[in-house]
């Protein structure tokens, strides 16, 4: 219940708001000797950043991050790393018009409740700005965790509102602006944005990541099981709104027959299971799905109260992303690297090893004569 | 990621295996002052309890609780309750069997990677019998919610394998072993079941389970946000292996226009959030459903490996559940209760006081004119 | 902050009090594969036991301890381990008397300020009968760390009210019921205690505690260094009014050119750090003094105030110790076994192994020629 | 087990080295609504900032503090407050000639044995520049505290090395540089410190601080008490080697009928307690008293060893404080603050009030007729 650090072992702690000097994190926990520089994580700020094509908010943030500590001489010295990111496009008076009122789906309802006082300068705190600083934390676990285990994570989007993407390849990803896996539905994807932009509406989407190369054993048994830990770490994300694993909602339909998966001397033959068993990684491949809810700040008016309780309508401008869930994939890999950092060390603390997954195990076997 | 603790201000930390001598929790940071005793925890562990229906596991387990500390003359003293289970219907030799192999889609292959042994009794400490003590926890939580701020629990289930249950009333959740809503398909519900057991097989299950009176304010902006909490603690349910906050996946294909829940002077005029907006409630209801996996324990032989990697074939016999989910409306209620019961803590730690919902601040305003 | 938890990667938590049903913990976070049984357990109890000198309460307990889960076969399974211990020989009507008015010197007062009620009965939750868990709990870390490390824990009385204990040697401590290393003083000790039950009176004592066999590397550099969270947990312990590491408060005169332990290739040449610099374990001995109070429950008459805030006069009855401090060398030994027990996995998480100390990489080196 | 974050509900998580760009902290849990702004914190850092006067280190740092989130139009919203102080004066070169060898009473070796590569430049991590941050910390909850609860702090200096500082009255302490509590002695303090830099050695100090207009019933029973959190705190500052409570190591010769503090309607008659029994606090004034060993730098040689294992000498030059104890004041009242915030916040969540000292409720009693 910590409010602002994410983690146990490698806790990332998070500050700033949308409109302020600057947000940033601390991220305490990182193991010494791991070689790190701005260069480390730059590119997977770039991947979030904001401005990039004309179907996200055209905010102009840079995004450059400043390591203020913890490095030295290009190594990590095992004390904590804060990352600065200052704002240099704030433009508070685009949201003028919503200091006293609420806009439906949005928390400036349930901020005035909770504080009796907001910060309403692009929604302060409640921004998905806020996701940067833990985008920049991921890039570290991430960096450790593909050196020292060959531990990967990569994402795409799975579904556009009601457009399903296919998934053709993960090679696709990163040449389009949607994180598609696929290039014959880009020109769709495009258009049906851009109507979205010109009725003032947005809306959800559907995202899907996945760890590779992970070990076995990680999570817990009862709570801080792997699969809750990701669950508590993808609802956390701005507008997620449900979580699946492995088969996820599909599997109330399924019978044991089919769900569970067979093991073979060289791996699982299936992964609904999604990568873990009873709270803990299985060495499969991590698989996680996350739907994201439509954008709250929108053009067409809605009704809604001031805070004197009386009716009243909102509609928002300024400058917003028609569907978060468009810059959200990095920000998903981010979470579920952190996720999976947290949970390597606590292994170590717990058991003093990290075990191999088992397709390393399978091929260290001699063949059967 | 305390493994075996839950929650930050009302810890539950539990303990036990399926098999061995006892069960139990002890709860930390109860509020002094509460009446307590048996009675009030009972009826909840009923309603969880083994044995009840044919539809469910024959082992018989009266859990009967016993307060060990915490309680002085009838009322919480603020001091850490102790809630003692005593297993008496323990018959190991049923699972002698699967010892040296791995029962597809369940937890042991990865406690033995993880630990390099394990309690192959029942599933040990993975199985689904620890969650009583959550469920005894949580009436504790219940109580205290009750009585202090109005808050109720509830829940029911919505889908049993490929049958999806019709809502009719919360009034028939309580007469029928499937904590289903209506009247009209319990007998479908039965026959589906026996087939299943004649065909030694398992299904999954979808439930939706609600707070209501919910005080507006609870939850963290950034991290811990009440939805995240939720998630977490629901993924923690054994076998659960998908969430919904409100709206949930049905939200990627809604508008924004459509999703944003209006705001009246009575009230929201819809609930897609869920209760939740940003991380903090609006003080409307708490609607969460989760998906529950098939059980991994079947008749029906699946392919495996034994601990030498060798191939090998599983079937489970002794006593289990052929259909987790129909005991876990309970479950899910109390583990919801007690993650509210933590926020509402924090609540008071961090403003001083709980805000009241918005229905019941309408209220309290004069009619217009 | 949580209250009833010690610990944070072997956490254990206390439950219980004085005149309860029973007293006990919960182990988190124990390694798998710990060969562990009662017999590991009981002797650090017999240790601390009442009533087995005259010198101590007569309260008859013979903190029996059960394991209620967490071991399979032998083996800590890496699960919680429950320890319970009952109470058989509780008097609450010995204590009847001080239900109203509060004893100069006890929690009286102050729980019931906290709380607005208490449980009087042997102090309830502040009687020192809730070290026993941490006692049973230290042994597991005890044992732990003897086999993987060759860490062990000692300690002795080195003043019992105004008498200085000489030290002699550690074969003597066990020798008597002072938990003195010398013999000579025996008598002389005995007579004093004698006196001061005669004089219905309490008094004070000093202890000090010892690591040896300590690995390097242990302690956070900012908080969680290792001497505070040392220092955490010896004031944590009943009646202690003061902690020092090393040299403690004799290094307030020391200069610097006195105070700094030289370096030499064979190991320190002094220790007045105590083991501990910049809060990281130096490999060195651990070396901890601690202040314990008078015990507050005495027969002589003192001015106190009742519920209602008039004057009144107390005097108390029942079985006390008439200095805390007699039974309060093994825990203060357990207490810092907890401390290091927890450093060790913390720094296994961190930095994925345990460092020799520095005398052992002495004794690797190659004679020089 | 944070490391680098001090607290559980008023949380900060302090970052940076002595000769990096820059040092700081993030408040997490700082109550909504405070009014707070820059002016807050800078007297309190300008209390503890170096160069001030001849017998403290001679580098030139103006601590200016810079509020990047957490406040909103002069209020706190209840959010991250991240403060941030840039480093101007370091003078790495100064540090040079200790890279590759072992300050004797120095963090060098055990920062080496734990990570294996350490920030040699000014002691790095290690160095007391680090309890900047924590003064600006503390001067936030000081503030709240005070504005809230009426509870004030305030230290001075007891000795310096082999001379016992007398208490004349509290005004003094701010007229010298050494807060003292006298006029008589600051020539003779002077002198001593002259002597001393000409010695090239360096020397210890024991400071007091107290707390007054504290709440009752602040603290945990069993951990988390309020006295063993103040004992973790001020063990955690740099070069503390001893922590008293009220009497203190006096308590050892107390008899219990001497040592009890009586009460009487108005309060207490006296306070061997330090204002904590059982843990918890009585409203009394918190009194702590703490040795401060010398410093570790210094001019006269010492044996050490390099990172080979061969012996050497070490002499340290560059700037450093003769003792370390003059500029402690401040911190030590800075993180006592913390720990009242913390607990004030954990009362409040736990008893939902928090409960006057008792000589206010004194004063609310009608006089006896």
């Amino acid at each position: 219940m910590s409010g602002s650090t994410f983690g146990s072992l490698f806790r990332v702690t998070n500050f700033g708001e949308s409109h302020g000097p600057a947000i940033g994190c601390v991220i305490d926990g990182c193991p010494p000797g791991l070689s790190l520089s701005v260069e480390d994580i730059q590119p997977e700020l770039d991947r979030r950043r904001p401005g990039t094509s004309r179907h996200v908010t055209q905010r102009q943030e840079p995004d450059q991050v400043e390591i203020l500590s913890g490095v030295y001489e290009g190594q990590t010295t095992g004390t904590p790393i804060c990352l600065l990111i200052r704002n240099v496009d704030q433009r508070s008076k685009d949201y003028g018009n919503i200091l006293d009122t609420f806009r439906p789906g949005h928390a400036d309802y349930t901020y005035w409740r909770k504080y009796g006082l907001r910060d309403p300068r692009g929604g302060g705190r409640s921004s998905a700005r806020l996701t940067a600083p833990m985008v920049a934390a991921g890039a570290v676990a991430r960096k450790w965790l593909a050196q020292e285990l060959g531990v990967a994570f990569r994402g795409c989007m799975t579904a556009l509102g009601e457009i399903d993407i296919a998934f053709e390849g993960w090679q696709h990803v990163g040449q389009n602006p949607f994180f598609a896996a696929n290039t014959s539905q880009i020109d769709a994807l495009e258009a049906y944005m851009d109507q979205l932009r010109k009725d003032g509406d947005s809306v959800g989407a559907r995202l899907m990541v996945e760890a590779t190369g992970m070990p076995a054993g990680l999570g817990q048994p009862l709570f801080d099981k792997l699969d809750a830990d990701i669950a508590y770490a993808m609802m956390g994300i701005n507008a997620v709104k449900g979580v699946e694993i492995g088969a996820g909602f599909e599997s109330v339909r399924q019978r044991g027959s089919v769900h569970g998966d067979e093991l073979t001397p060289e791996g699982f033959a299936s992964n609904n299971a999604g990568g873990v068993l009873g709270g803990i990684s299985s060495g499969q491949d991590l698989r996680v799905s996350i739907a994201i809810k439509p954008t709250s700040s929108i053009r067409t008016p809605k009704a809604s109260i001031n805070r004197a309780g009386e009716p009243t309508s909102v509609e928002t401008f300024g400058r917003h992303d028609p569907c978060v869930g468009i810059r959200a994939t990095p920000i998903a890999e981010a979470m579920l690297a952190l996720v999976v950092m947290d949970h390597v060390l606590m292994d170590r603390a717990q058991c003093g090893d990290v075990e191999l997954p088992m397709a390393a195990i399978a091929a260290q076997r001699p063949p059967a004569a």
